[in-house]
Formats: C-alpha cells, sequence, structure tokens
C-alpha cells in the first residue's frame, strides 16, 4: 500500500515524486518512460538554472533526485485504475496492481500506439517510445524503427549508430522528410527499409525476439527477428481508463484548478495531461510540485500528518 | 525602448527574462535585490535538476542564464508606473524611468521596508535586504542589521564573520530568538546591539554612510556609522503603485489567469505577487515561464513577431 501513486515519469511527475517523498509519503511511480516530451529535445537550453544539456541527461537527473529521496520506479503500463473505498488500485498491462491513498497522473502526451498484440506487455521492457533514452540497450542487436515521420526516420539512423540492423517499418512507400535525410538513410548499409507495411504482433515469450509484419499490398506476412523496438508514430493525449473517475474536456485533457485537483477527491492531475498552456518542462515541473503538495495537503486533511484511511 | 521589463528578479522573474530572451524581445530587469524569496533558504533541495545547493547560488545561476541570454539588470526600486499611449513607463525611487511594451510583474513579496528617508534612494545600493547575498560587499567595513526576529539575529551573527563592526538596532529591549543564538550574540565583540531603538534616516551623499536612531524611550538620536543596512524585518505583499492598472484580490495579490494574464492588457504577473499557491522556487519559475511567453503571444498577436505598437 502506498500513500501516493504518480503515473508518468516525465518533468511533472519526476517533480511530483520529489516533493511527496520529501513529504515522507510513501511513493511509487508507474512510467512506460522516464523523461516524456523532454527526452525529445537534444538541446534544453531554457530549463532554469542547470544550464543547456540533452533533455534525456535533465531528466535522468530528475530521476536520481525522486528515487534519492525514496520514490519507488516501476516501469510499466497503467491501464486500469480502479476506486475501492477509500483506496485506488492501479492495474498494469502485465497483469500487476498496486494500491493508494492518493493518485497523481502525470503521464503527459503518451505516444500513439500501435495498437497490437505484445505491445503493452512489453512497453519499456523491449517496446520503446524513445531512441534517445533506450537506444543504449542495443549495442550490436538488431532493432525495428516503426513509423515514418521525421522522428522515424531520425531514430533509425541515430539506431544505426549503435544497433547492429535496424529495420524501418513504414506503411507508405516514401518519407516526407527532406531528401538530404532520405539520402543518408537510404545509403546506410545497417538499415532495411520495409516499405508498405505495418506491425501486427511483437514475438516474445519472457523478452522481445521479434515483431510481425505485414505488407497491406500483398498480405504476406512475415517476422523480423529483432531485440528491441522503437514506435515513434506521433503523440496524442491518452485519458481513456481514467474518464471514468475523472472530468475531461474536449481536447480529452483532465480539467484540474489551479492546485491541480481533479474533479475526483484524491485524483490529482500536472503537466501535458491538463490544458496547462506552453509546453515547457519547467512549467510541467512547477506544476507537479503544485499537484504533489495539494496531494499532500488532502491526504493529511491539512494537518501535516497522514490520515489513516482505511477506515 | 524595451519590449518587456520585468519588475523583479527572483525564480520567477528571471525565468520570466530567460523566455523573453529567447524569444528575441528585447528585455530590461527592474529588481530592487537577484533571488528574491529563494536566497533566504541555505539549502535547498527540492528545487529538481541541480542537486542541492544554497538559494542563492541557484539564483545566481539563474540571473547568469538571463544575462547571458540577453536580459539587462538594473538594481532599483521600481515605484510608479504609467500607462502612456501604448507603452508602459516604469519609474524608479531614484528617478530613473524606462518604457517598454508588455509589462512583467514579478517582485513577489517585498522587505517591508522602514519608511525612513534615504532608504528607497540606497535600496540595492548601500541598503540590502538580504544579508547572504550581499554581505560580501562588506569585508572589513561597517554595517547595520535592523529588526529583532530570527533572520535579524541570524543576520547578524552572519555579518560578523565578514564585517569589522556589527550594530544590530531593535525596537524592543529582548530579543524571541532561542537563548543559544542569543548568548552567541551577547558574546560576539563584533556585535553591539542596540535597543529599543528604531532607525530614522540613512545618511549619505552618493554613497550610505551611516544610519540615524532613535531611542523610543529617551528620544535620542544618534548616527551610526555604517557602510551597509541590511533590514530584516520580514516581508509583505506590496501592490500599492499598480493598483490603479491591475486588478487585486483581498490580500492585494495581483489576480492572475492560467496564462499570467493580469485584467490589463499587455501586463502579466507571475511568482509570489499572484495567489500562486505552495510558494516554492520550481512553481515561481514555471509561472515566470508562462507569463513570458503569453507576454510574446500577446506582443506578437499570436504571429510570432514583434508588432510595431507605436502607432
Amino acid at each position: 500500500m502506498y500513500d501516493v501513486i504518480i503515473i508518468g515519469a516525465g518533468a511533472a511527475g519526476l517533480t511530483a515524486a520529489i516533493y511527496t517523498c520529501r513529504k515522507k509519503l510513501k511513493t511509487l511511480i508507474v512510467s512506460i518512460d522516464v523523461g516524456g516530451q523532454t527526452n525529445v529535445t537534444s538541446h534544453i537550453e531554457n530549463y532554469p538554472g542547470t544550464g543547456a544539456m540533452h533533455g534525456v541527461e535533465l531528466m535522468r537527473r530528475f530521476q536520481d533526485e525522486a528515487v534519492g529521496f525514496g520514490a519507488e520506479l516501476i516501469m510499466g503500463k497503467a491501464n486500469k485504475v480502479e476506486k475501492i473505498e477509500n483506496k485506488f488500485k492501479v492495474f498494469l498491462a502485465n497483469g500487476e496492481a498496486y494500491e493508494c491513498k492518493g493518485l497523481i497522473l502525470a503521464y503527459g502526451k503518451v505516444p500513439k500506439s500501435l495498437g497490437i498484440e505484445g505491445e503493452e506487455k512489453f512497453m519499456g521492457r523491449g517496446v520503446s517510445t524513445c531512441v534517445t533514452c533506450d537506444l543504449p540497450l542495443y549495442k550490436n542487436r538488431d532493432v525495428a524503427v516503426i513509423g515514418g515521420g521525421n522522428s522515424a526516420v531520425e531514430g533509425a539512423l541515430e539506431s544505426a549508430t549503435i544497433a547492429k540492423k535496424v529495420y524501418l517499418v513504414h506503411r507508405r512507400d516514401a518519407f516526407r522528410a527532406d531528401e538530404v535525410t532520405v539520402e543518408k538513410l537510404k545509403n546506410n548499409p545497417r538499415i532495411e527499409l520495409i516499405f508498405n507495411s505495418v506491425p501486427t504482433k511483437v514475438i516474445g515469450e519472457k523478452n522481445v525476439d521479434g515483431i510481425e509484419v505485414e505488407n497491406i499490398i500483398t498480405k504476406e506476412r512475415k517476422a523480423l527477428k529483432v531485440d528491441g523496438i522503437f514506435i515513434e508514430i506521433g503523440y496524442v493525449v491518452d485519458t481513456s481508463f481514467v474518464q471514468h473517475l475523472v472530468k475531461v474536456n474536449e481536447k480529452k485533457e483532465i480539467i484540474v484548478d489551479e492546485r491541480g485537483n481533479t474533479s475526483h477527491p484524491g485524483i490529482f492531475a500536472c503537466g501535458d495531461i491538463t490544458p496547462v498552456p506552453f509546453k515547457q518542462t519547467v512549467i510541467a515541473a512547477g506544476e507537479g510540485a503544485k499537484s504533489a503538495l495539494e496531494c499532500y495537503r488532502w491526504l493529511t486533511g491539512g494537518k501535516g500528518a497522514v490520515l489513516d484511511w482505511t477506515h
């Protein structure tokens, strides 16, 4: 039983964890990645106080601090939340479940998913949505990058600097990226382009062993033997699994007050999953701190000590 | 003529400056200090990404970044703002005045002032509200610390480590600080306690030469020859000089929307001068970023280029 579960480990979620831990709340973070949207900024200059660095490095610092103050971090995709008496039960795609008294939703924009078998099961454990974050795991191994936009093309090029073999799986037969970049792609001997194809299944028992793809013209399916899969098909707000508990706006963003309270007592939200303007790391961090302190206030009834919510 | 004037150089104001400068807005910061309330935290651990450090050091980093991106910084107390056609004119206590198209109010809680002659004139130039920030200027020189609370007592002890002579001027004849601390104070040969006394005038022409104090029992006045004066009598929200332009709440805090807009177009506010909950550095920084980006949006009519507001 945790005092607080935070779903999401971007700037908002990790800052919330720093604050809840410093209030001595037993805190669990559940996330499919560490760093969220900040990771995709290779040179972040406008987060005050740290100087310029890669977004991944900045988010590692946030993570180190949150974990240093006592937060537990579990990689996995939360896909169900139930209110049970005075507790919330958070279910992960792999079947695990955890309970808490206060819940902070901070998982921001999430990478669009393929919606195929095995994807959720291996999310954060072989299936990744962040090349820069997870590529070091695949030195001299084989990976597939899924997508045809700029981030997919650049992700494939980046992957080819470390991985042995890179499949780039694209549903069309051409890329929209600029010519220079596409030329680089075509001339790279480590990269194999799989055109007119969509993934149909992540293959594997304990680990990812490969990905099955279907040619959308011939309907032929084949398995690509890979150790890692990077999904690079864009981002979206997805609040579907919490909409039975909290109110959302027309963009499906979770409505919060100025302290991070949602419409449901004990559930708080912060960062890009809310209508907060200007998607910036320092803004998300500030909102994370508010949510955490409001969660603390709520859990302690304003009295500064965690109440026993079991009765 | 500046695109933006930011009043205040705490976490909110400095972050706002980082953001306006990175949008290529010509930015002036006017402030009585650098660092604001963050300075008083000697060991700030919960600002994410930097590790623990003194608040003054963290705020110096913010300052270096803001100035590095092009912000100009002038020390001085803004005490009047006029709307003139499409511009705002900001007057300082020393008589200087600067014009801008957009105005960001970020001066937070301000140290309570003594309300005596010479105080505003020398604010930031011999009169200081932050011992830790400005003490290095007074190595082997003489200073007065005004106040009787914890921060005054600790400020006097800290001053005595660097200054040659320290007068602690207190309106009562005893301190509320704990006994151990008061003993240290009394046993320190560099510190002279001036009880039952209130300051009546800052003495000086170009620089601070001393402070005149009055014994409230005998009504006798005397001049203490000092080079620097630290006022340590608490903090307050003071929006008196902008209330003819912007709406304030019952606590005199400036009312803003979720993007930092005040009730007056072109005037924005952020940080502790607004009703933002939980006075935290990272929260103030986030609010500063919002105000700056909203100011940019307003100045450019949402088109991304600064409009000519002179017609």
